[in-house]
């Protein structure tokens, strides 16, 4: 096998993968002795295909119930197959809830979560009196009237270099809490309060924590400025509790355009407003 | 009980539902002896709300698989309840995947079917060459590139008022096979392709069985007159076979003003195209 630089599809070498999966059917991302994840169902479909074990890596490793319309995977193909073999041949061993969109022959040193240069996660909360039915699973869910305007104020106030300790998780394993969030979006699309969040990357549990402060700013218990005060203070004992993960979707990677990979971000959504 | 027309929602009387569900947690919407549908479901709750057995009626029946983000239902209430009791209290009695969205009292001589001067579809077709994952059991799937201004210039030769035999499931107990089709719209949004269907009502299968023949128009294996033809000969067998129930929503009942029922069209996506 080589170990130098592989682009050709018909050698082996490092493969990137685009994958989507519905949370719901899995375990979350990494693989437990159980299996039941979704690096479970991947590894065993790439091996079938490989003929021999294979590992793989993710860009953004999910939490159960946590969905993606877009992650980014590699591994090491110890055989050759062409392009198709790794997304149609990988896809009829994958079961429902999960296929592979496209695969790519990329350098050696490509790394699916130490060269991404950014993350985006779309949040889908239900803002309505009545819980979710058709899309049970597919969204948050908070029962009174919202002002997504504050909350966009409080979003604001997110932007930028800081350490998010407040936002994170007892079980988190980053090296710094210090994360560059670039975009805080908050917007009301019908019954949906959608919000959008680009990092560098996220700590455990971040942006579930960030949308439980954001809602309790919405509802009125405090104004925008507290999520500010919250920040400051790095102590995750004063923010609100982490919201469930059933409206959470990994909706993009980004990486530099000189591996070549395609554009990943994909937004999803469950109704849409215009006629 | 009263028999008179009963408006007030602390009194007995004829009460309506907007309802919604995903059509993978039940085998559809028809009572079975052996349970497991939407309308066993509902009557399970209502009734444990009512404290007596609450026979109900929907103004159109979905097949397995179908789902709803619009259903309307009505029942005679034997017993006074709150509104709130037939949202929030029936919600707690329903399973995951179902959802009252409103209720409201309306007068006796109002019928979920019959009052009905439309119904609305929506079929969300993936057109990619990958089989969905994220959006498994939620979309229809087909994996050639497919020309929607063609499919489009065929759904118009359906507009107006015709024989539909053509397009009609077998064991479908409509009295006649004459519907007015009044909104036939193709349109394509990224990997997605959007059919929205309106009509006074549909005969079993029809709006599968047209997706099933506009596909075949758009990936070229007939041209668009083709559809005329085949509406003229009014013979299923010369269609195309039904496409599957996965992508197919009813997304609203229209009915006259003056019933005062709240606007019902809720248009399922799946991704969105803006950022």
């Amino acid at each position: 096998m080589s170990e130098s630089t592989v682009l050709s599809t018909t050698t082996p070498g490092r493969i990137a993968l685009g994958l989507e999966y519905d949370g719901n059917a899995f375990h979350g991302w990494q693989t437990q002795p159980g299996g039941r994840t979704v690096q479970d169902a991947l590894e065993a479909a790439l091996g079938a295909i490989a003929g021999v074990p294979v590992a793989t890596t993710c860009a953004g490793r999910t939490d159960t119930g946590v969905h993606a319309t877009s992650q980014v995977v590699h591994f090491d193909a110890p055989v050759s197959r062409p392009e198709s073999a790794w997304v149609r041949g990988v896809n009829s061993h994958l079961p429902d809830g999960v296929a592979v969109r496209w695969a790519q022959a990329v350098p050696a040193d490509f790394h699916a979560r130490f060269s991404a240069r950014g993350r985006r996660y779309r949040y889908l909360l239900l803002n309505r009196p009545v819980r979710p039915g058709l899309a049970a699973g597919r969204v948050g869910w908070f029962h009174l009237p919202l002002d997504v305007a504050k909350m966009q104020a409080a979003a604001d106030l997110l932007l930028g270099e800081h350490d998010f300790s407040t936002f994170r998780a007892a079980e988190c394993q980053a090296k710094t809490p210090v994360k560059e969030l670039r975009q805080a979006r908050v917007s009301r699309q019908g019954e949906l309060v959608v919000f959008d969040f680009e990092a560098t990357a996220f700590l455990h549990h971040m942006i579930r924590n960030l949308v439980g402060s954001l809602v309790y700013v919405g509802k009125g218990k405090h104004e925008p400025a507290w999520i500010g005060e919250l920040l400051a203070a790095r102590d995750r004992r004063l923010a609100a509790p982490t919201f469930s993960p059933s409206g959470l979707y990994l909706a993009g990677v980004s990486y530099e355009p000189h591996w070549g990979l395609p554009e990943t971000t994909v937004l999803p959504q469950i109704w849409s407003l215009e006629p």
